[in-house]
């Protein structure tokens, strides 16, 4: 039931988006709508806008969609009674879990955990998994400093009108570029653009460098080596500064890949190093997946191309896993980590099927597959036009390349949406990338490609 | 097809809930977990648990239920195949609407909007709508301050390492008492318990007391005026210090009844004043109706208690409107307020249908009959038991009262629970109080009191 190619009516937005802009307008700030989209028409890879323009779809929600719109799989969980009473009523689930939520955890999420991890906690977004895998780092880090779990009388009075020692000038380390949510303890820790962070109060908390590799990678490796060794040492250098500061660094928050900042790679040493330098420091180190996991990079989760066994001690999720939460080692239970609804059952109903679908159809091998051909695909073209395009970079399909300056790239991404192809727009690196389902197949990015070099070439 | 009764098989937790509590303790912190509930098999106010009791639900998660359980409106919903495929394709909400979202918005939240607000964000829960609607308000401040909506350089340049000018001293006054939520910023004005707050870094924002009135209101009219009067003036004095301090109060933020708290109350006189205090010194006025709204008050938002044509500049809510989000002023244009998802538009499906059925069946009457019935009771029974319960208070079926200790208290809420009636045990106030969805019934509330009657008595 996928479309076979794109199929376009009108210039996008369309007559029809223009006029539900101006209307949602009425209510809300539209500031960031591309255009309306019939969702119940879009299928596959392929997303129909409300003026019937069917797009190739490489943007996917902001990268939240695993498997493509209205996949059959999905769509047949409806047809069973009991879902559609997980659907509808929505339970608190700290307090009364429903009775298949243990068996649900095991054959979903605990069955993707992450090396060394055996605990998950369930959230609702990617913003309330981090803030709480915080909150957990800071627990842990004050019980470690304690040398037990219960606070003082003194905690317990001083935390109620925000003062320490009950609030205590804890920190994370986090890196510039770094993207982990808007809420305020996250956007402490988010680096990627000033337009999320001004005119919001924050924290003084530590930001080390994150490694600028140049490419090709072949090319530069001592360069490279050096960078890495720069970014390593300032982090370190933070953590000291920090501690005599009065504000110790309780953990350590980094992405695989940096991808709101713009496509920002390390080497699996250098995390290696890192966590490392975590453990020196008796810092907790946390792995943002939120962006990375679910498969996009040839592997369930980024962290799995560092090749560890201890890759970390929480690890957060979101967007393409349906349902947010952090997994955790054992030593850092997230007492007192509460709030209404803890996730929603609903998504983890959805995510077991997508879990099964990503197996039965080994949707991780052909994410590998493609992401080559996506990623030699770029290759050529930075030969081919070697003025406009380079930097091209990436792991399974969550490739990138960096376009000369902002102009051209938009030119490019506005051209190829009208084709019928939907990418990002990036302003910061100036690149454009992709953040593809699992399902994403090779003759969609052929097509994609083709187009791009059709725009470069006129 | 609602029940006609509670009924029992076992004490509550049931064998087989603790089974499960064992098992999920392998893979979570099950510190919190009452029971598990089979939510195939709840209806209406019923909830029934996984070892086949079914206990009359005075609690509706956390007061998150908006119609009872399994409402024969909303499973009718999932009938329709447009609505699958907007349960299953989430989409980014801020940048690719679906086609019916300005309708959607209009049929559901905008026709119960706060007067004087044509405005709304979605947002997926409390604590983002909190986050976001302070952002909003320090935005708006920080414009206020320039002149104009631009940032300077300076703005942008250091908000990206966390510091000012981009990241302004500013503040948010909050008062004792309150709850608005577990994420950092929401933290930070957050003052129920301390367990919420201790081991978490915070900001030095001011603090003002919440009024603590005598029961019965008619005899304390003198002394409740002095005490709200009080708390008013300390409310200002704390705006002016925190001014001086270099930390502008931006907005200040209240529920209109106390709830995590402990049901605190105050008249609408001292809403007010506080309101026209917000006024003068130029700070946004915030109403969190995420735990009042929606119905549970007799009126659709608390604040229409208050009778003012201008009751606030923010009005946030979640929980029983089944998604997030706040309403604004026009002037407070939540500019650069966005994330992946922007709430959840299957949850806003839901919502349409809540307010067609509290409509149609004039579910707010009923609120009010109802409540009546509860507070009168309430009455009585502390009339009954004059050293055992005091202090009688509420608004719609939003009752409580004080049980004179912990340990008296925690009896009387295990009893009525394993005699089948699942109310919620709160520490601080040492109150039980109910907080039910607007199809509560009278005879609901008989059967509640009669047995409370009963351990009263025994
Ligand atoms: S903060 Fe995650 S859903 Fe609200």
């Amino acid at each position: 039931c996928d479309y076979d190619g794109p199929a376009m009516k009108t210039q996008v937005p369309g007559p029809r988006s223009q006029e539900l802009t101006k209307q949602l307008g009425e209510i809300q700030n539209v500031g960031a709508v591309n255009f309306f989209c019939n969702y119940n028409e879009s299928r596959g890879n392929y997303l129909v806008d409300v003026d019937g323009n069917r797009m190739l779809d490489l943007y996917t929600q902001i990268s939240s969609i695993p498997l493509g719109y209205n996949h059959p799989a999905l769509i047949k969980l409806m047809a069973h009674p009991d879902n559609l009473s997980t659907i509808v009523n929505r339970p608190a689930l700290g307090i009364l879990p429903p009775g298949n939520f243990p068996e649900k955890l095991m054959e979903s999420l605990l069955s993707v955990a992450p090396s060394g991890m055996t605990r998950v906690q369930t959230m609702a977004c990617g913003s309330c998994s981090n803030e709480n895998a915080y909150k957990a780092m800071f627990i842990w880090y004050r019980n470690k400093e304690r040398g037990h779990n219960t606070p003082s009388a003194e905690d317990l009075s001083s935390c109620m009108v925000n003062q320490g020692p009950g609030c205590p000038d804890l920190s994370i380390l986090s890196f510039m570029g770094g993207f982990h949510g808007r809420t305020l303890g996250c956007l402490a820790t988010t680096h990627s653009k000033a337009i999320h962070k001004v005119d919001v109060p924050s924290l003084d908390w530590p930001i080390a460098p994150f490694p600028k590799l140049k490419y090709p990678l072949e090319e530069f490796a001592r360069e490279n080596a050096q960078e890495e060794a720069r970014c390593l040492e300032e982090a370190e250098d933070q953590i000291v500064k920090w501690r005599h500061k009065g504000k110790p660094v309780a953990g350590i928050v980094i992405e695989p890949i940096q991808a709101e900042g713009g496509d920002n790679h390390a080497s699996p040493e250098f995390f290696k190093s890192l966590r490392n330098i975590a453990r020196k420091h008796g810092c907790a180190f946390h792995v943002d997946e939120v962006q990375t996991g679910g498969g996009c990079t040839g592997k369930f989760w980024a962290h799995e191309h560092w090749g560890m066994d201890d890759p970390g001690d929480i690890v957060s999720f979101s967007k393409k896993l349906l349902t947010g939460g952090f997994y955790h080692k054992n030593e850092l239970q997230p007492y007192r980590i509460f709030n209404t609804w803890m996730g929603d059952p609903s998504k983890n109903l959805f995510l077991t099927e997508v879990l099964n679908v990503i197996r039965t159809e080994n949707l991780l091998e052909e994410v590998t597959r493609s992401g080559k051909a996506l990623l030699n695909g770029l290759y050529e073209l930075q030969t081919q036009y070697p003025g406009i395009l380079s930097r091209a970079r990436g792991q399974g399909t969550f490739c990138a390349i960096d376009v000369c300056d902002d102009a051209t790239r938009t030119s490019i991404i506005l051209k190829a949406r009208n084709k019928g192809t939907c990418t990002r727009r990036h302003s910061l690196r100036k690149c454009f990338y992709s953040m593809c389902p699992p399902s994403f197949s090779i003759t969609a990015f052929t097509r994609f490609l083709k187009l791009v070099q059709v725009f470069l070439k006129y």
